[in-house]
């Protein structure tokens, strides 16, 4: 293998650093030589390398609504101090590979376009790399979930919304769908059997019929399909029963958005700026992709800064309280921490998260630090592991979506972390 | 007329009040009905009523590049006294059709959506309407004008940027077009002779078709039009002579902002970022829209929060000053202060605006507090009169695009109020 080049699903992609955007010159110039462009109607932002650059720029390709900070100050995480961050630096961990790893090197391994550790609060580690910057939003792809159904599951818990109650209880245009009899709850947990494949590496997946409807990718002149989110939802026809396994289909995000928002008649970028944003000391706006109705993607439209990501994370690692605050009741936090069955989630295959279980919009590992974790597609992460006081946000811009990718170097690696932090 | 009622142009048009957006509840349910809905494929965002809500929500429809605040605390500009507020609201002046008329009601009838009033760099005077808040960002207009042209004629002062050369200096691409022999001090007091119409109100302006290239217009699936900026301004003929009359062409300032751009390397929102937002205590993003190559919409695209634009008023009244920092050289505030030959300016016929000329992309009255203004169609408007201590930044969404509309009452409002501010 040529140096600086990485070995993936059996192609060669340059690693994390070669791949630099800004050294290879992506949408610089004016205008940018043809080979430098990314826009949207090439449909290809995604691509690797483009989407290097793109991941830190997606509000200069689609409409977004702006999630807005707030007026108050950003709450201090302190200052990262250079003994801290050498020694993470020089952490040793095995891979799930049986590889050797040092910390410093997997920065580039895993295309990490930055990462901030916090400890008790604290920031022990921060870097960014890339065409990322600390004030700018980077893609939070399905980390946006996390958020929706953090909110959700506060909805249940004040009463405003029953989860045991049926879709067309509140949505009576989903009827004659896939979630004519699935439960609230079954959305919430993603145990709901629906025809909609998820396979990020088929271009012809229902994922990316969704991303089109909901505008997220180039439509062509002949596009005749859904033009919102909402109308292909109506779409889904069922297959398998609800309840019985865990199964990631984004569109269930989607399902439980729309109830948030007939109920609430409050949109997902307003509820996640009034409740989370405003409320949490964050430092920079963030946004979220919108469709052409002005409906917000919550199944992954979110960009936010990363230490804005790395707040919520410690929100959620203090049961939902910060600066004496109570923003998330401490029995959602506790609930989304807990999990579900994992005997449900085993039945989805995913060989690299045994024991894991997904509950409200949350990956728990059940692991030895009670691990809870928010993923998105190529690399994001948010990594909440209350037994290690820690958490660690990264965004990256790895060429496979599928988090199979780097989960042999990342979970290790944060387990790691946890128990050197842990000491 | 009937009661809540305006009349221009032929037309009857609800009034401010009557036309509120929020009342109305545009874009309001999951999803709105379908005659709430304001989508950027319909090519109607601007249409009355439906501007109302559309130039609080730009960023919604279309991409856009953020114009980052920076770090710092936002700038002090005080409480708005309730004494004073209720002064000018009971202001009554003169309109230019020799009506009465009393400040509190012009509000509704200049379809106003937000107006602050700086005395002395302090607030008297605030108002929110419509779909605007505080914190919104609404859309400038051709007020991003002043702010690129301001920046050029720092470039200018710095040595940067040479305002005698002539365009394909800088823009060898544009040699074969109506700029060949237009000088950069031309282009920036918009004494350009280029065949380029912009009557709003004729759908088959160039403007619209400006517009399209730039992405701020839905294309239609047989367009075969330009499709960057850039593009469309190479198409542009010459017309007439240079540097004989002024002449109102949003092309130029596009111009000017390529040219800004080849020589620094440093794109429009990056610059406004960092030359005036993170040196002038701005309270909130803004942000600019992009076209299809990331090319932020210099002559019209940037939407600011209200008391934001204030704040840029105020640094303009204080000779480029704020907080001891010399953000703007003083000598070229007052080269856009100063203005141009009136004389060139009165062959553009502009009947409501006797004795103005034009500089730098600055409107300047050489009226009685030497003011000069910003002015973007629809109704907004960025006023500066130095003699008076005074600046006013209003936005609103005008049924008529054309300032000519609230014009008559705007003008005598403004000096009015300068004069009972004066004392």
């Amino acid at each position: 293998m040529p140096t600086g080049t990485l070995h993936f699903d059996g192609h060669d992609y340059a690693d994390g650093a070669t791949s630099d955007p800004i050294t290879l010159g992506w949408m610089q110039g004016s205008p940018p030589p043809a080979d430098k462009l990314i826009r949207f109607e090439d449909d290809d932002t995604l691509s690797f390398p483009k989407i290097r650059w793109s991941l830190s720029h997606t509000r200069e390709t689609v409409p977004t609504a702006a999630i807005w900070r707030g007026q108050g100050a950003p709450s201090d995480l302190g200052p990262v101090d250079a003994t801290s961050q050498a020694a993470i630096d020089a952490l040793q961990f095995d891979d799930m590979h049986g590889g050797r790893r040092i910390w410093a090197d997997t920065l580039a391994d895993t295309y990490t376009d930055g990462i901030v550790v916090l400890h008790k609060g604290r920031r022990v580690y921060e870097q960014y790399r890339g065409a990322l910057r600390p004030h700018l939003p980077h893609s939070c792809f399905s980390i946006t979930k996390s958020f929706a159904g953090t909110l959700c599951a506060k909805l249940v818990y004040e009463g405003v919304l029953d989860d045991g109650k049926l879709i067309p209880h509140y949505l009576p245009e989903m009827a004659g769908t896939a979630y004519a009899d699935a439960s609230l709850r079954e959305v919430m947990d993603m145990q709901i059997g629906v025809a909609y494949s998820e396979a990020y590496s088929d271009p012809s997946a229902d994922i990316w019929n969704f991303a089109r409807a909901g505008g997220l990718r180039s439509r062509g002149h002949d596009y005749d399909g859904p033009k919102t989110l909402y109308a292909y939802l109506q779409t889904l026809k069922k297959a398998d029963t609800h309840g019985e396994a865990f199964a990631y289909k984004t569109v269930n995000t989607e399902v439980m958005g729309w109830v948030m928002k007939r109920v609430t008649g409050v949109g997902l970028a307003d509820m996640v700026s009034e409740q989370i944003w405003q409320r949490s000391g964050m430092e920079e706006d963030g946004y979220i992709t919108v469709d052409s109705i002005g409906v917000p993607f919550g199944g992954g439209g979110m960009s936010a800064a990363l230490r804005d990501l790395a707040r919520f994370g410690e929100l959620m690692r203090c049961r939902g309280a910060v600066g004496g605050q109570q923003v998330i009741p401490e029995a959602v936090v506790a609930d989304c921490n807990r999990g579900a069955d994992p005997a449900k989630f085993a039945k989805a295959g995913y060989k690299l998260l045994a024991g894991y279980s997904y509950r409200n919009m949350w990956w728990v590992t059940h692991n030895e630090h009670a691990a809870f974790e928010a993923r998105g597609i190529h690399g994001q992460r948010l990594y909440i592991a209350p037994k290690a006081d820690l958490v660690v946000a990264r965004f990256a811009s790895h060429p496979i979506a599928y988090s199979a990718a780097n989960d042999p170097i990342t979970i290790p690696g944060f387990i790691a972390l946890g128990r050197m932090l842990q000491g």
